[in-house]
């Protein structure tokens, strides 16, 4: 299936419910604010570059990273920064692998539900994280949704990760595939789904059913909470099933984003099998 | 099926093929020696003490994080050295999430590669590693054995990360229930475990079979390279098949961890269905 680009609204755009930008220390990093966002990495800036849904403000670059980006660069026609690595080092803070890029972008607008739940019944499901708060985590489980071409991710707008260059980083390129809505109310957004006949699966180590039983047919939504804390209680009661992913019994926590990659993959699978 | 405590060889013992004290910059963290390691985190510390094959020769924690692994350390009769968050920022480095306790422990022995084909024999795949040198992803894809019952881990000696706290701490206390060969030589390893009647299958994007046509019958390795890289040419070659995990055609590169993730899953899976 294809993937269109995700139609982001601006966070400071009204209803986004993100942080403006005195929203705490989120929108703080790399000196970034709502309107404006720093990405580096070879694989996100040359995504950023390629999304056509992605302003790009400015592209600072060593000689060498350019020439990894060059044609992405040709095609949208702007000009190049050039740096040095320790530039980079003390705009981003020394600990970052920014492998000699960032560029300075415009966040893209939120996608909106309605389009994400048509796409779901394209048959790809739509992931869903209840207040994970790691980016690291959130871009693993992008970087998985684009692999194997998941709908889209709703998140809640508030106790998410800012969609800044560390999101990014991890997502490997796939934050500017995947849509993503931010929302305010889970529950409702929940609620929302499955009066749409979306089917809510919800994740918990602690499920009734497994996944393997499931058919995984027709449009689906997968609910996965954060590590430790796993789904809210009204999260999980608003689902409806919560399976487990049958693990052995010496150590059950799977990490969310190798949680929504064997669901991911499953659902893909069934739907081969099916010939869907 | 249950877990077997690691039998891991002294990094400096004969054979072992991992840096000595002047090995490089790996051994050095966190003030490491071939023969004391430290460890953070909670589920690190906690799986540590759990493990009898491990000798825990210092525990600091503060008052809170005590409280968390205080039976583990009752059963231990191991005294703790009351610290102050501030002292472990100081000891291992302000950016590490020691959640309030280290531990300075042995080595345990290497797994025999002997041990591990048994257990194979059991039908849990073995996870072999092609020079992943990044400590989170293999601390992640130990993390994915232990969840889903692996028979073992075997990373080539060189060019994978040591088993320091970094690894522990992303294997999220799987560092001390899954048994980890480390060998010289991996394609002579994939020749003997083939000797054995393991069907050794590889992973890859370009690969010529689906994971999902696999039987996953039997003794069962499976091979994974390093994001980017791949399997080198001559571990590919020595594989009986190498596959792909089918995916979406945006993007096609799986992190290594969540690859191994939805390759165990599926194995686990086939043998519930055949009743194994």
């Amino acid at each position: 299936m294809t993937q269109r680009p995700p139609n982001r609204r601006p966070k400071h755009a009204k209803g986004s419910g993100r942080p403006g930008p005195h929203g705490g220390p989120n929108v703080s990093l790399h000196g970034d604010t709502p309107d404006r966002v720093t990405l580096f990495g070879v694989h996100a800036v040359a995504a950023a570059l390629a999304n056509p849904a992605r302003v790009v403000l400015k592209i600072m670059a060593t000689e060498n990273a350019e020439r990894r980006v060059a044609d992405a660069i040709a095609e949208r026609k702007i000009s190049v920064e050039r740096v040095r690595p320790k530039d980079l080092d003390r705009l981003l803070g020394a600990d970052t692998v920014h492998q000699g890029i960032a560029a300075e972008v415009r966040p893209v607008e939120d996608a909106e539900l309605g389009a994400l739940v048509e796409r779901a019944r394209g048959g790809a499901p739509l992931v869903v994280l209840d207040q994970v708060t790691d980016p690291h985590n959130v871009g693993a489980v992008l970087r998985s949704a684009a692999v194997f071409g998941a709908a889209g991710l709703v998140m809640t707008a508030r106790h998410s990760p800012p969609l800044n260059g560390t999101l990014a980083k991890a997502a490997s390129g796939a934050m500017e595939i995947v849509p993503i809505a931010l929302e305010q109310n889970l529950a409702r957004t929940l609620q929302a789904l499955k009066a749409e006949g979306v089917t809510v699966i919800g994740f918990d180590g602690e499920g009734d059913g497994v996944l393997d039983a499931e058919p995984l047919a027709g449009a689906l939504a997968f609910v996965f909470g954060a590590e430790g804390k796993g789904l809210r209680q009204l999260t999980r009661e608003t689902c409806d099933r919560v399976c487990r992913i049958a693990t052995a019994d010496t150590l059950s926590s799977l990490n969310v984003s190798n949680a929504a990659a064997i669901a991911l993959h499953l659902a893909a699978m069934r739907r081969r099998e099916r010939g869907d």
